[in-house]
């Protein structure tokens, strides 16, 4: 395992940017074939390594990125990857469980024909953990190869860390969207709550399953929600305006790493600096019960999403998993309705709470990617947040030993737009700041 | 058409109520197979005129309920119909759809797995319309041959009002439960919004989407989502309390024909007579604008939702649903997040104006079932309340001409007990009333 866990590349550079690409289509200096060469050239040189992709059709996406009809799509003929546990009729989905082995669904999920709609080209399906478990699988993570790329969204995160795809979808449930965005050292964005559809996704909580999406940088996953949700989510056309950012330390707060602490603390003052209002604020004692109620919800309604292959193929379900679903068993309806209540009014409060800032700032994940491939690390800094269905923004660009920390952006409920133009102004910031725009 | 077309035995008795099987099995008096014999005979006679299955498989029921572990599981081995709609790994699952011909999933929806857990065993597949569209469908009335079952839960309505089977599922996204269930004479139960999982059902609106079940009574639909659910919803164990009703007569009041205003009316009044307190209520105007946003939430979602199909099949799907979807892509997400904010408003104005009332009373339909099978109904009196998400339950026992005619119990979000126990009541109180009890 010498060769695997050495220290990879970790040039930011390499990565692909989505509203880089679709510009130089656009101005004519690139065609969308030549997109498609680029990831099968980073591809090439990377996946041996990282292993973020379960299926991979090259050639099909070459002769896709060959349709004349894309220089009229929004997204131009870009690549994009999927989790796998979006439903494609074009690729095997096998919910990263062997009981879906060389399973082919009939149809697309939403979010990939809308992708394909938006002129999208889908070249393959990402590594998925065991039903977006906690389950470790065989990604690894592209800066350092011994380390977690976190989970579920495992592959996603991995391929556009590593620059093998300019845009991948992920899911969130606890938080497989943000974590592994932190851990990968890329943009993410979980959406506000069904912003985009999961039908056609494999369920694992029907009251938190969120979609979201993986790119270099935040205006290129803004770019590229837009225009598959035909919604005015871009943030690249005008300087972002100077955003009120609460700065709150949770409950969790001092589970995170001084590192991490520090990284929150650094975003806020850099921020601060460029001209952001920056406020201390005390989160409401309900959100920790909030907190405690997504486990609550997630485990009575995994058991019977999964239903099927927890009655069915017990033996195939990983350890893991099987115990999670053996204890969730013994949830009772009241306890999961008075979990449901208990959301149902934080969601109020923390409405409340965010009246007068724009977003809040939080870390993305208790600190940058533990070392190891056996476990997927904590999602601890995200479960509320999937629960009050806010949308959140991983924003890259800080780190701690060649190993990215993450800062977790959290925006008011559908105010997605506002979300993103706060994490494009603190992107900014950090950059500028660490000289590197 | 003539012999098709005949008024055809319309004897409630001739229904299978799951409840006195159940007690009959648990008393010794009959076993799982019996009632799997009972349903076959009904299906022998009724089915080549009513044309409530898509798939059936008797055999396989018939060794199903042999198993000796039925006696131990709360179901007992009931004989259970799935709209065809529901996943189902041992039947064709084809939505109503030639797009989808020959279709077997890979595994059960949840509700599926869920009933099979719980004792039941499941017989076959329902007809529903194209994607639970308003498209018609070949299923006829067990009431009147010559008229529409309603949509898109055609065959579990028909199924269950033509003795065919005790128990079978249904979705509403519109009007889909309730309105057959009127329209055939049975008990309908549309219970708040994802008390019953969706996941394994074909989606077309996710924030609409709600599935449902029928039964001979109130009492039975209660006792089967009691035990699907593991919930406390059964009503059959005491004398119900008396309800406070409240008569809405809304905006479409008129459009109701006169023998449904008057059957709605007598159901309150034969009520009052029992006990319960009635109200007159106007509804707040902010209702009507939500009956509205609930059409354009519904079409906005159901061409995304059904974006591969749209995308790719475009000439297998039905005229009337492709104009629909093709008028749908007009909808821009402004003017659905405005009817979203209206669908939000409107649920809690609705918490408010129910504070003191345990129900609302009202039309299941705009009369009895149309006659002729070119339509299936208007869901007019359904819309509003599915995107409410309140619990609703048709109330069968009243009629026209020999049809039967349905009145709606709408209960509070999150009440469905009550509203249950409600419809129980004016149910029983109307059978005392017509000399059935």
């Amino acid at each position: 395992m010498d060769s695997a866990a050495r220290t990879v590349r970790s040039d930011r550079a390499a990565m692909l940017s989505a509203l880089d690409l679709v510009r130089r289509i656009e101005a004519g200096e690139l065609k969308p074939r030549a997109v498609v060469e680029m990831c099968a050239e980073a591809i090439a040189e990377r996946e041996p390594e990282v292993g973020a992709f379960v299926a991979l059709d090259l050639d099909a996406a070459r002769r896709a990125a060959e349709d004349p009809r894309l220089a009229a799509a929004p997204l131009r003929g870009l690549a994009v990857a999927f989790k796998d546990i979006f439903d494609t009729a074009d690729f095997p989905t096998q919910y990263g469980s062997p009981i879906y082995s060389g399973y082919r669904p009939r149809a697309d999920a939403s979010a990939v024909a809308m992708t394909r709609r938006a002129g999208g080209v889908v070249i393959g399906k990402t590594v998925t953990t065991q039903f977006a478990s906690l389950v470790p699988s065989v990604t690894r993570n592209p800066h350092h190869a011994a380390h977690t790329p976190g989970g579920s969204s495992a592959g996603s995160a991995a391929a556009v860390g590593a620059g093998m795809v300019p845009i991948a979808f992920g899911t969130q449930t606890a938080g497989s969207v943000i974590r592994p965005a932190a851990f990968c050292g890329v943009a993410g964005f979980k959406p506000s709550y069904r912003l985009i559809p999961i039908v056609g996704v494999k369920a694992v909580s029907w009251h938190l399953d969120t979609a979201g999406l993986f790119g270099a940088g935040v205006a290129d996953v803004a770019f590229a929600a837009a225009v598959v949700l035909d919604r005015d989510l871009r943030v690249d056309r005008a300087m972002p305006a100077a955003p009120r950012i609460a700065l709150a330390r949770s409950h969790l707060w001092s589970q995170a790493s001084p590192a991490m602490q520090k990284a929150v603390e650094t975003a806020a003052r850099i921020a601060a600096a460029a001209g952001a209002t920056v406020t201390d604020v005390t989160l409401p004692p309900l959100l920790e019960q909030a907190y405690a109620a997504q486990h609550t919800i997630q485990d009575y309604e995994t058991i019977r999403a999964l239903a099927f292959e927890y009655d069915r193929h017990r033996d195939q379900i990983d350890k893991l998993l099987r115990d999670q679903l053996d204890a969730a068993a013994a949830i009772s309806a009241d306890e999961y309705d008075a979990a449901r209540r208990v959301a149902s009014r934080a969601r109020q409060v923390l409405a409340d709470t965010m009246a007068d800032h724009d977003v809040i700032v939080t870390p993305s994940a208790p600190g940058a990617a533990p070392h190891g491939l056996g476990a997927t690390g904590n999602p601890m800094f995200n479960r509320l947040w999937t629960l009050m269905g806010t949308p959140c923004v991983n924003v890259p660009g800080l780190s701690e030993s060649g190993l990215p920390l993450g800062v977790q952006i959290v925006g008011r409920f559908g105010r997605d737009r506002a979300a993103l133009e706060a994490a494009l102004f603190v992107e900014q910031a950090i950059k500028r700041k660490m000289g590197m725009s």
